[in-house]
């Protein structure tokens, strides 16, 4: 089942930019959607669940799996966004990008979260998310991606591993 | 059951700037949110539900409610995406804002969406995401928001109203 969903990643050759390969997961997202996020919920095993009440996604496209998996598994879905998009109180983290610096900013709460991103390529979007997650009071109980490239990173968070339903050696 | 869920939208005075009032579905999203996302599947009728392949969802927040509905109906899921974050072909279009303009995405497709956002204020966003759906060959069977700020607009697309859960007048 898992192999099976890598043939709807499509591979766009020199995107964003020469010599990058990316990979575009919106075929899947449209005609496999029901059944991408089953998949997902499955890297987790029911007892991990039963102690989890939200679904923590980084913007945007974070938002549109944990959203999905939080409606599956009847949990809450909180939204980890870019600088000035939600209004205060939040607490906001700066991580280097490749050329600058980026934010992301959550609001303060508390409970058991999982977090969740589509793509996991260097980890410094997740690493700064999962600090975050933690400076605004929630406990991380695990981390969860469609797509790792296992080729640009070896992240972990704490000593947990990044869950994934598609990787790329 | 919808004036309920109406208490856990926060309103944030002054935010983003004086004169404004700012209304976070945050806490609605964090506690409520199976429940949310299942009166607003209530908003349209079974039969038209059946008809419908896609929900379209406008970037960011859309994209919550959007998947969440696609999981919920069994259906598929597609981004309407800031310029620049979809690789190639899209289709473009441009729009107003209150300061200076911005633009949308989408891939070229076919088949009968419903499209979704969170709040419809003006209605400037929902109208160019519409004639977006419609260049790139998609049916619009409806629009869907959470929120309808009916003081700042009387927004419809080809005689459809958008449906909404919480209205403020």
């Amino acid at each position: 089942m898992k192999s099976d969903l890598k043939q709807y990643v499509n591979e766009i050759q020199d995107y964003p930019k020469p010599g990058i390969v990316f990979r575009d997961i919106s075929p899947l997202l449209r005609d496999h959607f029901p059944e991408l996020i089953e998949e997902l919920a499955l890297l987790f095993k029911e007892d991990e669940w039963k102690e989890v009440e939200y679904l923590a996604g980084v913007e945007a496209r974070g938002f549109a799996i944990a959203s999905a998996l939080a409606m599956h598994l009847g949990k809450g879905f909180i939204p980890i966004r870019k600088k000035g998009k939600l209004p205060p109180e939040v607490a906001s983290i700066e991580y280097d990008l490749e050329y600058g610096q980026d934010a992301l900013e959550m609001h303060y709460g508390g409970g058991n979260i999982i977090l969740v991103d589509d793509v996991l390529a260097t980890g410094g979007t997740l690493e700064a998310a999962a600090k975050l997650c933690k400076t605004t009071g929630f406990t991380i109980k695990g981390l969860l991606c469609i797509i790792d490239l296992k080729y640009l990173n070896s992240f972990s968070w704490e000593g947990e591993s990044v869950r994934s339903l598609l990787s790329y050696t």
